[in-house]
């Protein structure tokens, strides 16, 4: 079965969230090692998400989640921040720069795929991401719209159904293993995507028997085959 | 309050539907004048979306409901057809071509708006419209993600709610009195464009009191204020 769609996890996958987060950071007045904060705040991404998953709390969008762990964040370490400090932070998600090859890279693999994001942040934060970096996808998809997150499988599947095909003719392009996995269990296809720099020089390495492995969206171009 | 974001009717606003559809009409063997032909489908769209806005008719996306209104037209004319020249027909649907100022006039006005299409069609086609005619938008939007067809106010209120601006933030562009008042309605600010040439040379003529009024896109952009 080809691949007829492509969908983009986008944060740590398109976008480098880890630069911007610090630098707004730096700027916050927030005592620490602004990266070393960037870190944490980013570590409580994960166990959130699987508290709404799991039902033990309401849905809520990026914006609402980066505020609350932000909250959690601020308060272990006893830092006081006024409110629209905080709103600040929350807004840094909204303009993260893309990785360098993922403007044209996305324009080239558009040319013979459908394309779209698939991201566990909302649709109006993505719209923001895609306008900031000039990033054309066909379709901007988004956990949102499954009212899951992932890697419940629905996420996965919806994005199937609303782009009218089956779950085996749509690639997952992610970073993340349990991304991919959790498309790979709903039926998907998985192009693992490294990015050795998503944590800074000393970033975990990461592996994953994708169906496709590349460096970057030029390479992943190449190892992709025409669908027609 | 400035409008933010732009969302656009798509069938008769930003494509031309009739001219690709009489031209699969000329194709199929179907008897009759095939712009009368392709009149006479398009008439059977709006009575089909009330009947699943009633609760008569279960949810069908619009290659479902351009099957069950061919099929009702063909019967209507004692025509037999073979499936496979019907789905051809409804194909058809996904591949039309856009008015001349469209493909210039969304990027002019995506430069100082948010812009999303705001369609009865579903996402899959909307898809394949926007590839095919080349039309950039920052998101595509659909009555699919309300569940319910336009001019059903939660269309028009799930659309501001997904690109996270209030309904009067929100411009639903759109050259029929019927959407433009529902989207009204429903809280949105609204463009009138007309597009005198949908019906083809004998086409009624369309007024509706709303908010600006241009010819083409690129009018619209010259009565548009920067929201910023």
């Amino acid at each position: 079965m080809a691949v007829r769609a492509l969908v983009f996890d986008v944060f740590g996958t398109l976008v480098d969230w880890r630069s911007a987060i610090a630098e707004a950071f730096g700027r916050s007045g927030v005592p620490g090692d602004p990266e070393e904060l960037a870190d944490a705040w980013r570590a409580r991404y994960r166990p959130i998400l699987d508290e709404v998953n799991e039902g033990a709390r309401p849905w809520g969008d990026f914006d609402e989640l980066h505020l609350a762990t932000l909250d959690d964040l601020l308060a272990e370490r006893g830092v006081d921040l006024p409110a629209a400090e905080r709103r600040g932070l929350m807004g840094a998600w909204h303009r993260l720069d893309p990785w360098p090859d993922v403007r044209t890279g996305l324009d080239e693999l558009r040319l013979e795929h459908v394309t779209a994001t698939l991201s566990n942040g909302h649709l109006a934060l993505l719209v923001d991401l895609a306008r900031h970096g000039d990033l054309r996808f066909d379709c901007l998809l988004s956990a949102e719209l499954a009212r899951a997150y992932k890697p419940a499988p629905e996420v996965y599947l919806t994005a199937a159904r609303l782009l009218g095909f089956e779950p085996g003719e749509v690639m997952l392009v992610a970073a993340h293993p349990w991304d991919l996995q959790g498309a790979r269990d709903a039926g998907l296809r998985t192009a693992f995507i490294d990015r050795p720099l998503e944590y800074g020089p000393g970033s975990p390495a990461r592996e994953f028997d994708a169906d496709v492995s590349a460096g970057d969206l030029h390479e992943l171009v190449l190892h992709l085959e025409s669908p027609s």
